[in-house]
């Protein structure tokens, strides 16, 4: 067997063998396989695909690629999250204080932001003492006590999703279906949990630009996991616009407090209900949504649901005090408000464009080793289809300088018209 | 510009253009982009191919990554002449000397073989003395008084298509029209040749596996040679068997030295003379192809063309005793008859495998470093369409051991049947 053999036959369009991609993943990992072969290939599995089982095989081959976590010395049901990132998404800092209050563990590891799209380490890194390297029989004995960690990935989890992912980006292989499965379902397989909700987000802040893709995706993960003997679930979220109205990270953790508290975005609200709920049917704990909404409604309004994010903060090193009153959380120097120029309907607010206006004061990445600053970003006063009248306050940017680039492409995010557009935060559900 | 955004073009089927192949091209050959990313792009490029105009840009821009050599200190009209590559291929060694007895000047750079393809260089080499590093003056000398030089190519024409080549070979981007025509085209036009005559070969032993696709590489690389205003001609020939009678270094130069004695095999003459014809209509010295023919098998007769063989190998260091009496070129220690087990006609005598096998017997390399035995090969006794009984010669192999897995090779190359099957040397002629 070797390379140019398996990088031919994919690209004359012919089904490779579980054989040929489990060389081509342990001969790269291993370092045996060079760069510009396996680069050649995953150009020729972007335009010509890979089939259902092909893919499950690479997923299967990525997965054994290195370490595989052992959850089975933490008690009852484990469950896991992902989103395939966005602008303004904390549902995790929502979501697994609610699970947890419900005694369905959540032991997760996370990652950090890149781009225009936010990461949940930096987000509950923005919490003065929160320490995200937690591992080992440690992460075990929290999660087995307090039913919550969310923590950074293990270094030899999936090594090869790591050296591809990073491959990917440079060679403009980042947006094929079978790859971004692979991917996911790798690293999700990977992380030892028995129920995975899969939340994939589309439109001009998401990878996915259409619904039909994000389905395809969808069922390609859920038919993943069945082979893999896994509860996954997808849902198909709205990212043409931010989630919530918070970006950046401790304004982001805030927005995750009050909602915890009752008091958080409608939309927001309404994807981590649909994701806890059909955790907490999969878990056997209620059986219908409905049921199950009511009681997540409740350990919200009794605080319970809180009380496991304090726990978690404090189990993780960090300072609990900012979650009781929010406003000992550091402060950007300056709140600039900005004020609409025309009015009528906002059809659209582009998630790209204001996450790539977040990064750039300072609350994202445009590099891995790019530093982030915790207290800046962008708090939105109005959404999609609000009527706004000229000087309505749309936003505020929490910013450390008062840059007028910035404000003006905060501005050119916004498109509006005279009557409401189609709008909706839960496309579809794939289970 | 960056090259992330090049690849995407091409991965999306959009037309590159002229500045973004020279970015490529360039950037490629400082060192600046890493192979990984374009043997993405070379992927993208196989799948989702180049037009004509982006051909012709790519030639362009590899044309000038390196020295473009200047012909002007050579009086009268140049000529070159290349062939995609096959097994027994001597055309150059006979043709070089019949133009140059018309006084056309054919100042030529050749390369070595690999894998079943036999190189000119090698050839030459197997000649006792031959020099084939002669380069500037001496070279623009030799080819002003002798009409006639073939060396090795220059280290820093057409840098480009060496870095590209190499990496086209291991990452299953050869067998590309606009590639292969690129490759070709911007060494031929860095040669610095006025007439330029293309030898297509088509079937097992070539690139080309078909005469469609021969037809398309063809007519690309005359438009290409039109938009450089370069008279550039092209001719389809068989390599579904070898050339000639003799495969192997000098056991191909004894067969071009018998040609230009008249004696040579038919179908190599008839190649060399299309080629030749071709060149002298051309070069304005004769009107048709039947005034040209006569011409040169006068030259031949007269042995005017022997004597300019006979004057290169003098000029370029060599003996050239053996060319008078070719038995004084060294042998191989034994010559095994190979005898037929089968009755019938020949159907097919398979180029690609008798060229595996005359390489495996030392007379080519697998691998660029390793080393040649230029005595030992194969010469044919039969060809496709001839009858055979039981026990007739097929051929004879010179070796300097007998290994009966190189003759079962060879048993293994032909194809008996009972009756002749349709068979051309030249199929096409594109100008």
């Amino acid at each position: 067997m070797n390379m140019i053999d398996i990088i031919s036959k994919k690209r004359d369009n012919l089904t490779l063998t579980k054989e040929e991609i489990e060389f081509f993943i342990n001969g790269y990992v291993k370092g045996l396989i060079p760069d510009y072969q396996v680069s050649s290939l995953l150009m020729a599995i972007f335009l010509n695909g890979l089939n259902d089982e092909e893919t499950i095989y690479l997923t299967d081959s990525m997965l054994h690629s290195g370490e595989v976590m052992d959850l089975s010395k933490i008690e009852g049901i484990k469950a896991d999250k992902h989103s395939t990132g966005g602008v303004g998404d904390k549902v995790s800092l929502v979501l697994g204080p609610i699970i947890a209050s419900f005694g369905v563990k959540l032991a997760k590891m996370s990652g950090r932001g890149l781009g225009h799209t936010g990461g949940t380490l930096d987000k509950l890194e923005s919490i003065p003492g929160f320490n995200i390297n937690i591992s080992g029989t440690r992460f075990i004995n929290q999660v087995n006590t307090i039913g919550l960690a969310i923590v950074g990935q293990t270094q030899n989890l999936v090594p090869a999703d790591k050296l591809l992912y990073a491959l990917r980006d440079v060679t403009a292989t980042v947006d094929s279906i079978p790859l971004i499965a692979s991917s996911i379902m790798s690293k999700k397989l990977a992380s030892g949990a028995d129920i995975i909700v899969l939340d994939v987000k589309v439109g001009s802040g998401a990878f996915m630009k259409n619904i039909d893709d994000a389905l395809k995706l969808s069922n390609l993960m859920v038919k993943i996991g069945k082979k893999f003997n896994k509860h996954v679930s997808c849902i198909i979220t709205d990212m043409d616009e931010p989630l919530g109205l918070a970006i950046g990270n401790n304004l982001e953790v805030i927005e995750a407090v009050n909602t915890l508290k009752g008091n958080g975005p409608k939309d927001l609200l309404e994807v981590t209900m649909k994701i806890a709920a059909k955790i907490l049917i999969k878990a056997k704990l209620y059986k219908t949504e409905k049921d199950a909404n009511e009681a997540i409604l409740e350990h919200i309004n009794n605080g319970t649901a809180l009380k496991k994010l304090k726990d978690m903060i404090a189990a993780q090193d960090g300072d609990n005090s900012p979650i009781f009153d929010t406003n000992l959380f550091p402060k950007s120097k300056y709140i600039y408000e900005v004020k609409s120029k025309k009015k009528g309907y906002i059809t659209h607010m582009d998630a790209l464009k204001l996450g790539v206006a977040s990064m750039h004061m300072g609350a994202g990445r445009l590099k891995k080793e790019d530093p982030i600053n915790f207290n800046v970003g962008i708090v939105l006063n109005k959404k999609t289809n609000d009527y706004v009248n000229i000087n309505d306050t749309l936003c505020y940017l929490h910013m450390d300088k008062i840059d007028e680039d910035m404000i003006k492409e905060v501005y050119d995010a916004y498109t509006f018209g005279d009557k409401k557009v189609e709008f909706k935060t839960i496309f579809e559900e794939v289970d």
